[in-house]
This record gives C-alpha cells, structure tokens and sequence, in this order.
C-alpha cells in the first residue's frame, strides 16, 4: 500500500495525526468546505447507524417515542431560561434573512432544543393523563466552534439524539435521569466495547440549566477523559419559565420535572481512539459497516473461476445469518493491497482463500483485533466465524477494559496529583466539595472534575487541596 | 366527543379546515413559534418512520448508502451552477453572524444538497472504480415559504430524503432515474395506499439545472394534483461546474453523469387527504402507528378484571406477530368516548370485548374503513386480524383507484377542458409542445402541466390550444 493511502503515523508517536489520518482515510468522514463543519461518509454513517438502531431499539422498549422539531429557534425563545442562554449564546449560529428579506426576531439555529421543545409541551400537556411524556430527536446540534476543531469531537453541526421528558414526581424523573445513563453505559460497552465510568458532574461542570448532571466518560490512549455522553435532571428550571405544567387528580395546576439527556457522533471518534491502531481503524464486529471481507487468492484463472465461486458461497452462507460480508474480487490488486486495505479500514474478520485451501476444503481466518490466524473446514462456516466475532467483541472490551484500569489511580496527595496527571490518568482524589478547590487544580494543572461516582465517599482523607474534610472522591483528568 | 376534540367540518365542504383540523386534533403535527414550521408528533413521527423504513430497504437492496451532509452551505458554492442558484436563491435562509461575530461567505440553510454534495464527491471519485456512487441522505431541507403554508404540503423547513449518485454513462444514469421512479411508485401505492401518474415534468415545470425531471403525482379529493416525488436527470450540467469527473479505463478525464431525487413527509399529507374522512384519519394498517386499538367494555369491577385481561392476552398474541396494538383501559372514559378518539386518529381496526363476548368466545371487529363488524372467535385472533387488516390495506387503495379513475378524463377540446377543471379533473389533452401553450393554459385556466405520461402519444389530434399538431398528450391539472 502507498504511503498516500496507508497510515504515516505511528499512534502513539502522533496521537493527533494518527487520528486525523484514520478518520479520513478510513473514509469515514471529510472536511466540508465551511471551518469546523465536517460531513459524515458512506462507511461512517453506517456505524452511526448500527449505534442509533441499538440505542433506539432500548429507548423504544422503554416508553419513549421519536419525533422531529424545526432546526430554528427564534431569539426570543431561546432567551426564556436565562442561564442556559447565556451558557449557548456565543455559539449560537444566528439567520438575519430569508431571500433578500431581512427577519425580525433573528432566528438561532438549534444548539440544543429544551427552549423550543418545552414550549411545545407547554400546549400538549393538560393533565396528569398526559404524563410521563417521553420524546426523543435524532437530529443534529449547531454550535459554532472557535476553538481547534476535530472530526467526531469538536465541530459546529454533529448528530446526536436529545431525548426530553417530563413527569409528574422529582422521584420518577430522577429514575429516568438514571435509567438512561445505564442505557447509554450498556450501549457503549456492549456495541462499541468501550467500558465507561459514570457518576455525577460537578456544579461547575454541569449543563448550563441543570439542577445536576449525570455522566459517563472514558479515558482516551493520549491520557485525556472524553465526555460520551449526559443525562440531565432539569427539576422545575425549565417547566416554570416554560409553563409546562398539568392539572393533578385534584385539578389543582402544577409544574412538572423534567429531564434532558443526549449523546453524539463523538462515540464514533471515541471508537476510533480506543481501538484503532497503526494499521488503522479497528471496528467491533457489533457495529462494523463490513464485519467479514473475503479475500480470494489466486494465479490463474481456472483458480480464479473456482475460488470466486466459492467465496460466494461462503458469503451467502453467512449473509443468511444477517452478517455483514463483502467479497473482494478486484482483479486489479493484489491480495497484499487488498489486506492492508482492509485492515485500514478495520473490518474485524478476514477469510483467505487460496487454491490449497480450496483443495483441503478449508478457509484461513485472519482476525484484526491480534494477528493471530486459524483455520476452519467450509463445514464449520457458520459456527466457526460467530464465534471468532463474538470473541472479537470480546476482546476489545477486556483490552479497553485493561487500559482504563491500568490509568485509573487513588491519588492523595497533589504533587503526586501532578505526577500522576502527566502519566495520562484518571486520578481519583478526595475533595471537600468546595468550586474554588476545583478551580486551583484546573489552574495549576488543567484537570477538572470529569465525574462524581455516585459512591463516591472513599474514606475521611482530606481534600487534596484544602486539607479540609473531604465529602466524596472525586475523578480528575484534562479533557477533550 | 365534545366539538373541541372531534372534527367539526365536512371534508367535502370545507376540505382546507378539515385538513387542518385532522392534521391538528390527531396528533400528526403541531405549529413551531417560526411562522410557516411545523412539529412532528411522535404520532406523525410513527408514520415517516414506517415510510422511511420501507422505503431505505429498498434504497439499500439496490445498492444505495446514506450518509450526512451539514446544513450550511456557503454562498460561493450554492452559486457556482447559475440556473439551480437562481432558482432557489429567493428561498435560502442566511446565516450572517456566528455568536456576535459575522460571517464572510454567508452560509445558506441547505434548500437541497446538489452543490454540498457534488464539491465532496469531485474529491472522492478518482477513476471509473468508484463508480456508480450511490448515495442517499434522509435530512430537512430549508426554503423559506412566503406563500399560504399548509402542514406537510407547504413548510419552509421539511423532513425528506435527497438521493444523488453518479455514473459512467448516460444510459445508466438514465436508468437510475427511472428504477428510483419505481420504487418510490411501488413505496407509494403498497405503504400509503394510494395510487399514482409518472411520466416526466415539462421543460418549465423541471428541477432547474436537471436535463429533465420525472415525476409521480396523484390528484386529491379537492380536484388539485399533488406532486408526490421527484427523479431528475441532471446530465453533465452539475459535474461541469462541480468537477465530478473520473479516470476512464484508458485513462482519460471524463465527466460524469449524475441523477438526483427525493420524497419527503408531503406523503403524510397525502395520506390524510386521500384517506381520510369526516370523522378524521384513516390510515393504512401498513404505516398505522397502532394497527389495532382493544377497547374492553365493562360495567362492573369483576366484568373489569376479566375482560382487561382477556384484552392484554389477545394483545400479546398479536404483538407476537409484530402487530402494533394497544389496549385503551383508561377508566375515566366510556366505551363510546374511546371509539370516537380512536377513529379521529384512524387507528385501521377496533377490538371490542364485553362481557357477553367473553362468555361466548368471541370479539367483535370493527373496520375504520368501511362501518363494518364482524365478530371472531378468541381462536381465530391471529388469522381473523391478518386478514381484515390486509383485507383493509387493499380497500383504501382501491378506493382510491377508483376516485383517480374517475377523476381523469381525455379532454381535446379546450371549452370541454375548462369546464371539466372545474370539476376537478386530471386532463389528458393534446399538446404540441410549446410552451407558449403550456404557459396560455396557466394564464387562463390556473392548470400545469402535471405528467407528461411515458407513453404519452394517444393519437394524431391536434394541440388543445394552438391546433398545430400534437407531439404528446400531457396531464393537465391545477396543483397544490
């Protein structure tokens, strides 16, 4: 393979480029011709896919329906809750005209859709009969992005989904806050086998609007935590401004709870990071776009006719137990350019075939997660390859799940704090709960507080700054 | 039913507030706060999913990818093809400022993605090996609507698909225009039920920068046609201007040839108007978003207890048979209440248990198509269901084939045309191709050119206007 085509970097030598390379020559995605904007390719969207049908099959079976609000928001609206303006303000992407006739009220385009979504309610919701309600919208987010832009983790349009409900008590909207982010941690570690710590933000942290907000988040190969994903209890913060409120048994008017909670196409960059290496891409079977790629092999052409043919076979053979397969019969490339080819592109299983298999009745399989190579009789096709997938899947997790042990540490004291932060690792440390606490160790070293865990009370150490009591660990890290 | 929740006017009597009130009162679609946007409700929602799920599998078995392309496209490039730009450029949303910073090279809300897309695929087409490039793209499209706006038929944000592929020759993009027609015909007639014209649009009723558009159009119950999807051929009049161009076999530069089209949630609004009655929706059990409603009837809490139960254990059945069905046991509303709301929301088919039903075995089916009951026993559930459900599927579109039969005429005597579009006809006359009759046709009757069919040679009779002779007949009709 030519270098243009190939991976230059090694990734632990240029993190950075490494990832940029394999974004693009993975095609997965491409710079659009606006800064920050990027559009999502053929192969990319077909991961995003897999992940949405996964992540919308368990929403579904859990009470909640789809549904699609306009992607702008007039000023006005959007300046009803005033912290949560204030927080999307300056991104917020503004439309001055239509044609040549210049608008009123400028119309934002949605950062987020809690402001246009609750006035929404505001008229659906009459009575208690009309709760819980729970909607959710697979759409994109436009927020203008100043700072360096990257593919998947920072740009000004991305999907994701934001689901928004509302309830009748605190407790029941506090279920749901948590309900979701055990359907996100599921998703995540069962399709993109990418284990997550989850718990709670801090005060400082937390969605602008939120009276709190849960997380869950994943160290990445270059020692930085990234957010994947949040579940926010809005309270009564949203519902008072906005009016979403309902008549209880009594017929007494009353204000509703409410939560928001999202998660984005940057799952797809945090797959990318976790699992990929200086081949490029490597893909969990679950959502890989091809999970199986033959590669036939052969020097003739009466080979060629016969181990074509049973390429074939095999495929159709595992395309009926609904797998992803794809035969590569270029002629005009030779096996060689067609393995790094693929390995690039991290389809988790190969199959060789060559003339001598083809005599033996047997076919070599070439796993992408380790280079380790096996055969198997054309018998044993269908349980054979399941379960080299399924081990696969296996494999990445408890590899990624190493890595987040391995960098994750009980941390004291702040010079150690300091040390520990240069090695790349989720530090949990005792802290007093005070902001200004959090705020001396983002100054001095650039960590934040990237989750509370829920059990988060470790002992009666002294917060790491202060001295002072601590009321709970908290887990430090710099971030995407 | 209190007024406030039924439909209060007569379709046949005041079709545009009856649409509306439908459209409204069950729960399709609600008014954004920006004049001229609308919401879709999870009960609308259900529906473009249904549609979209139908019509995405047969995109896929055919070849087709999705993939996403961002919203905002800058000035410079939606002008770079001039005939396209001035077509749309009246309608463009523009973005001018980001945050308080303004923007140079205003960007357009995506009206449609012909120059977003074609500027990615110049980069990704190297040579005749990445073609055909197939690919589709379910978004909203942004054109700002001065004009009266109507859910689903006019909005100035809409949810739809736009298709764009590129080949190597003429022939088979010519093809690809033709075999997207067919599914979106065959998606159209089997799904919504409703029966539908193609042919191809006249020169000034095109896609502008398309070589030529294809269209399917059916006509509604107020006489008016309805343009329901569109294919176009776009030659090499964007690959041009756009560089889609690839290394041939022999090496040589070439242009490509492109098609483009799309369909969008103006279906839904099809549906309601074709279907629909003075009671409300009625809507096909192929894209029901509840294919079957159980209402239990009850007068005491022991009568209660069984018939509830009966009601779930039916309904288990028939969810085992992926039926989407729901049990109506609220206990604040009669039977008759519950009746009358389901029907507002064209749920294809009731179920009612009472008790001298459960003494007897039996339930009693009722049809929202036709005022028809008729009881099966708790035996027969899953094929007695099928069968009517499928039985009513084939009914709405026979009714429907009948109302566009009679409803299209052969009409080559202009005095006759007039006064059959005043009852609201499809017209096939003759026409000799000019547009000076085309456009004196409009001037004095309000009618288009709606389809020009296939096959459209019916005779050798001379034009309807200009008496010179006639290349083709074309339908005329007024539109929406």
């Amino acid at each position: 393979m030519s270098k243009e085509i190939g991976i230059t970097v090694k990734k632990n030598e240029d993190f950075s480029e490494w990832y940029t390379q394999v974004v693009l020559k993975a095609h997965l995605t491409d710079y659009a011709p606006v800064k920050g904007l990027i559009v999502l390719r053929p192969y990319g969207y077909s991961i995003w896919e897999s992940l949405k049908s996964s992540l919308d099959n368990k929403l579904k079976s859990t009470g909640h329906e789809n549904a699609f609000l306009p992607v702008l928001i007039p000023e006005s609206l959007l300046s009803k809750e005033a912290d949560h303006f204030v927080g999307f303000t300056p991104e917020v992407f503004w439309v001055t005209h239509s044609g040549n006739t210049e608008i009123g009220d400028r119309l934002g385009l949605r950062p987020t859709s809690e402001t246009l979504a609750y006035s929404m309610y505001s008229k659906w919701i009459k009575s208690w009969r009309d709760l819980p309600l729970k909607i959710n919208f697979w759409n994109s987010a436009l927020r203008a992005e100043i700072k360096s832009t990257k593919p998947f983790l920072r740009t000004s349009e991305f999907l994701w989904q934001e689901g928004h409900t509302v309830h009748i008590t605190k407790e029941e909207a506090e279920e749901e806050v948590m309900a979701i982010l055990q359907i996100y941690k599921k998703t995540v570690e069962e399709e993109l086998a990418i284990p997550v710590l989850i718990g709670k933000k801090s005060e400082k942290e937390k969605f602008v609007g939120a009276v709190y907000t849960t997380t869950m988040e994943s160290i990445m190969p270059d020692g930085k935590a990234l957010q994947m994903g949040t579940s926010h209890f809005l309270g009564q913060n949203f519902s008072k401004p906005f009016d979403v409120k309902y008549l209880d048994k009594e017929n007494v008017e009353t204000f509703a709870w409410q939560t928001s909670w999202g998660v984005s196409w940057r799952l797809i960059g945090a797959l990318v990071m976790v699992h990929g290496d200086d081949k490029g891409l490597v893909l969990p079977p679950r959502v890989a776009p091809i999970q199986i790629v033959i590669v036939p092999i052969y020097y003739s052409p009466d080979d060629r006719e016969a181990i074509l043919s049973k390429a074939n076979e095999i495929a159709e053979i595992l395309k009926n137990q609904s797998l992803r397969i794809h035969v590569d019969g270029r002629d005009e490339f030779t096996p060689g350019y067609k393995f790094n080819d693929w390995e690039m592109k991290g389809v988790p299983l190969r199959i060789e075939i060559g003339p001598k298999d083809l005599a033996k009745g047997k076919m070599v399989l070439v796993r992408r997660d380790m280079s380790k190579k096996s055969d198997i009789t054309f018998n044993e096709t269908e349980q054979g390859v399941l379960t080299v997938l399924e081990d696969i899947q296996k494999n990445l997790y408890n590899n990624a799940k190493k890595f987040l042990n391995e960098r994750t540490k009980n941390v004291n004291d702040f010079e150690q704090f300091k040390k520990e932060l240069e090695n790349g690792m989720f530090l949990y440390s005792p802290w007093c709960g005070d902001q200004k606490c959090e705020e001396a160790i983002k100054e001095s070293t650039g960590a934040d507080i990237r989750v509370i865990p829920f059990d988060g009370k470790r002992s009666n150490l002294p917060c790491i700054i202060c001295k002072n009591p601590s009321i709970t660990d908290a887990i430090f890290a710099r971030g995407y």
